[in-house]
């Protein structure tokens, strides 16, 4: 395995370090919880996190206008529920603290664990589950991806408005069923704490549908081009977004050059545009990984004029780019 | 090869087409040189560019505080003096256009030729040659890599600060023997436009010194552990980078987890406090990237007053971001 690594057990504890070495805005707290420094005085806090190896996310988007806190699981790991608690008590102001959870079952248990303890010490908390992938058919195991990145931004916009706890949860669950992602991986990610690829792909392969730990997706298929794969993947979203304007997100996953997302915007303008569906605002970058994967997701999600605010309201996490 | 592309002989017009349809604060003229849709009116204009591959540059950094144009060659290969005429042509405003140039012959061969051009038409144009890749021993031959960003943010900032032509020539020919990168390869770039690995690496080797292009380095050495990695990379670059306050980028190659590149900034932290050197501004990310090549370039630069307002200055570049 040839991974710009120390050692595989310190995967996490070395990038957290380098990642408060250079940003300064940043702390850490219970080893594996980074928070704000300027810690908000008031409004909701919003948390969340998850395995690592998705960088970007989370820890990157804990900055004023997105994420409070982001508790950080080993790679592909779920973070327990007294990191996740340490998290809620350590960003809580008396108004509240949202949950925004990516659908696996260990998130979804320790995160809801870690609510029911912190409700026990009177800490207000809600939650909500995000669920966009739509390469899993079972709507309860629909699998959190890169739409989440959209929540954070979106929950984090609301918060910075005044909104209170309750009425936060119940904008983000209109929305949620709105996201809707799929992606597809050219190659598998090494993961540095297995040295074993996530999975085995021939070289005139790709998978669709793949999730961001490298999960099996809707069907093994061969390589073709760019323009056959973005049409391949917006089909199948477009089967469940009804709208005709749209905020776009082309979300690399960790190993694909910025050339090649370009690309995959320019065949997926071209889509849209043959069906014509217009884009609000169009996201292209790394925001949800799976380490060194090569790949892309797309999201589709029917824009509002909340939403809009919300997407292009300032944040000083470095990593929201609007192109 | 599966790369996310159409056809080989499209990658750059695709992927300058994708840009377009993302970014609304610019347009292609004369087919592949991006310029800023709102030219600046009084002021020195930046006119950058090369091969393309690097991706964000060059043309990522067409926005305000960085370039006014960037004209982008084929993949790795030199645009033509007429392409680069045509962008000092588009910008000049009166006050003069500087061409921020990447030591690589052909590079510095048409965009010399394009200032004479211009010259002959009447527009001043001044060039600076950029030449901080230390892992040539040949000063003449060394290359232009990531230390350019710096010289596009450095130019952009004086020519917003109403700096002279001459006078921005004179202030960065001071400051561009000062800037220092080294890079190291783990894997190899696969070429979209020949479906060729750029070289062949073995599994447990790296590339160290290795070039954007992926052009041979100082050694082929037996992969290692990233503190090191780190080490080797420092020292050689502390051998000619005598200051102890620095501005220090950690940059991706273009297929780097942005996870690993924040365990390198770790470990470059600790080394570089172990000589009683600080850092003045961080910046981690893929900035001049070899296509989706995994590896990392160091560059340091000491830092003065001047300089450090410059990189902290505004743009409106999604890329270039301290975190």
């Amino acid at each position: 395995m040839k991974k710009l690594i120390k050692d595989k057990t310190q995967f996490l504890s070395d990038m957290l370090d380098g990642m408060l070495e250079v940003n300064k805005n940043i702390e850490l707290i219970a080893d594996s919880v980074i928070v704000r420094k300027d810690k908000k005085q008031e409004g909701v806090a919003i948390v969340s996190g998850g395995g690592s190896g998705h960088e970007p996310a989370h820890a990157g988007y804990v900055a004023q206008g997105m994420l409070d806190a982001a508790v950080c699981g080993e790679v592909f790991t779920s973070p327990t529920p007294d990191k996740i608690l340490s998290a809620i008590k350590a960003v809580d102001n008396g108004d509240g603290v949202l949950l925004v959870i990516k659908n696996y079952a260990g998130d979804v248990m320790n995160f809801e664990m870690a609510q029911e303890m912190a409700e026990m010490e009177d800490i207000k908390v809600a939650s909500i589950v995000v669920k966009d992938d739509i390469a899993v058919s079972d709507e309860d195991k629909q699998r959190g991806v890169a739409g989440t990145v959209l929540v954070h931004k979106y929950a984090g916009y609301l918060a910075e408005q005044g909104v209170k706890l309750d009425d936060i949860k119940a904008r983000l669950d209109q929305v949620l069923p709105t996201i809707k992602s799929i992606g597809m991986a050219v190659t598998a990610p090494m993961v540095p704490t297995t040295g074993q690829y996530g999975f085995d792909i021939a070289d005139d392969e790709i998978e669709i549908g793949v999730g961001i730990h490298g999960e099996k997706g809707l069907s093994r298929e061969k390589m073709t081009t760019v323009d056959q794969i973005v049409a391949r993947l917006s089909d199948e979203l477009l089967k469940q977004v009804d709208a005709n304007h749209l905020i776009v997100m082309v979300n690399g996953m960790g190993g694909t050059p910025l050339s090649e997302l370009n690309i995959v915007a320019k065949y997926l303008a071209e889509y849209l545009k043959g069906k014509n569906i217009t884009v609000a605002h169009w996201l292209v970058g790394d925001y949800m990984t799976a380490l060194d994967m090569q790949g892309v997701s797309l999201t589709f999600v029917p824009v509002n004029d909340e939403l809009s605010q919300a997407i292009v309201a300032e944040t000083s996490s470095s990593y929201f780019n609007l192109v």
